[in-house]
């Protein structure tokens, strides 16, 4: 890792613990337990070293990467009300222990405290890139509500839907970073793609892990994201190489939500699991991969652009 | 009106309408209905006429209205979500044609909408305030959804709440439009306690309009608040008066959710409506207005000052 970088990620998530820090006790509780059992702070990462080659002004940076990090959690907690998940990461969610309703608002608190924090930057072109961050989010999981049991659905539908939905949030934490630390233009542009790019993989990979992790790794049933109507790459990929088949009708029909006897989306499942479209869906993620390094050239510190190459590894890596 | 306020309150309108715009048709039609049934557009004009004796830029005041009103229509649609509620202004609501969960996310976009409206003033200040105010929304709501049933609740408790779900709202709009003003710092905190008790009268006049308007008006039942178990000021006063009496009793109990026969219900409102304690929740609210209106000595200009004064009018005629 790079020279310190650590003491910058421990002071963001001094200030994650602080804005969950909330006078009802219950909820109080929940918020830090949700917010402490937050994965790898790669949005954080991501936002510190997009400003870490040029201006590194860490008092202006903390409160940026601790916004984008819980402008990312306040949107699983209402991704996980919209899904009604008991469960992430292995965690109980705040559906277990609170009503829908309570659930919504804690999540539009944490959408408060992250817009905040975030306008602790002062800085309104940082402001301005949080606020469409989080239209883009709103936005693609719109786009995925509105496109659940549609197989008939495009490619550039379902890039649109991962970009609002995941990408924004790397991009935007790119963007932020490589704004705050004052790079050039053409530099803030091109750390902006790299965020997305790197976060279009992230999804896709997801998206894959969706189809082959087992059920112990993930606290879902393989194949959830089919079973719920929400057609990704690896479907569409797998829908287009069986066009006309009796598996590819079964297929449209768990999509569709019938009610399809449980071994036989199983077995479906693990067709798609063995088939070509993994490949194929992860040769995109790889593509992606590819692109996002290529656009690496505008940092100018070999050690940051190194650490930068090693997130996209493990965008990767969490395959194997 | 002062001169030429309703020109800058159609560019408001114009701004809203365009924030509504979504490209998926039926989302889109019901956002443009609900952003179109707005009501008075209190907290724009509150916001204009706090810049109208300063500086006053139209072209930063404008997003900054549109935005506050927008974050108000995006705390209303969560609210209804959180009520179930199929009805406000007469208008059918979200609810009514769509999933709570795509609700949840529409309430989202309208909040990224009035983010985004609140940086394009490009003033960090304003937008700090902007985010404050969002936090202090969410913590009112909690507040009411946590103080729900709780007859033992203290005055201080109410108006923690009231502030949070209402005032903070009219507070941000006045010191957003100070601020944008250039107004003197005195006079940026004179404006936004004006905001505060003017949003705090606002509040008590609705929580006594829900004991004494007929349900033709509000398309809600006589004392809806306490019937879903919403202890307001009235309820409180009425308490305090009954302490120990059967009635007493019985209101405890509605409070509380038992099911408690309709009939019965409907004399309990009835009597806390022709009680002493409307009186007294008025003569709270009456004096919120005079504290508001001893503060309008900054405005150094006296149309200005006549217009908010008209203003704090509007908010106690509600009732007749």
């Amino acid at each position: 890792m790079v020279d310190n970088l650590q003491s910058e990620l421990d002071l963001v998530e001094a200030r994650l613990r602080q804005a969950a820090d909330v006078e009802y006790p219950l909820v109080g509780d929940f918020l830090s337990a949700i917010v402490a059992s937050g994965g790898k702070r790669l949005r954080p990462m991501l936002l510190l070293l997009a400003a870490r080659s040029f201006t590194y002004d860490v008092p202006t940076l903390v409160p940026a990467a601790a916004g984008i990090e819980l402008l990312h959690t306040a949107s699983l907690v209402h991704d996980d009300t919209i899904d009604h998940a008991l469960f992430r990461r292995g965690q109980p969610t705040l559906n277990s222990a609170f009503s829908s309703e309570a659930v919504i608002l804690l999540g539009d608190f944490l959408f408060a405290q992250s817009a905040i924090l975030a306008t602790e930057t002062m800085n309104p072109r940082v402001v301005r890139v949080f606020a469409t961050t989080l239209g883009e989010i709103t936005d693609g999981v719109l786009r995925e509500i509105f496109s659940g049991h549609r197989t008939d659905q495009t490619r550039q539908d379902y890039e649109m839907r991962i970009y609002g939905k995941t990408a924004s949030l790397f991009a935007g934490a790119a963007e932020m970073g490589a704004i705050i630390g004052g790079a050039p233009e053409h530099a803030i542009e091109a750390i902006r793609s790299f965020g997305t790019d790197y976060g279009m993989a992230f999804q896709i990979v997801d998206d894959v892990l969706d189809f082959s992790s087992t059920s112990e790794t993930t606290g879902k049933p393989v194949g959830a994201d089919l079973r719920q109507g929400t057609i990704t790459l690896p479907t569409m990929y797998f829908l287009a190489d069986s066009d006309g088949s009796a598996t590819a009708t079964l297929v449209r029909r768990i999509a569709d939500g019938e009610a399809v006897p449980e071994d036989e989306v199983d077995e479906v499942t693990s067709l798609i699991s063995s088939s070509d479209a993994i490949d194929r869906a992860m040769e995109v993620a790889s593509t992606y991969i590819e692109t996002a390094r290529a656009r690496l050239d505008v940092i100018p510190d070999d050690a940051v652009r190194d650490e930068l190459h090693a997130l996209t590894d493990l965008a990767l890596s969490r395959l194997y």
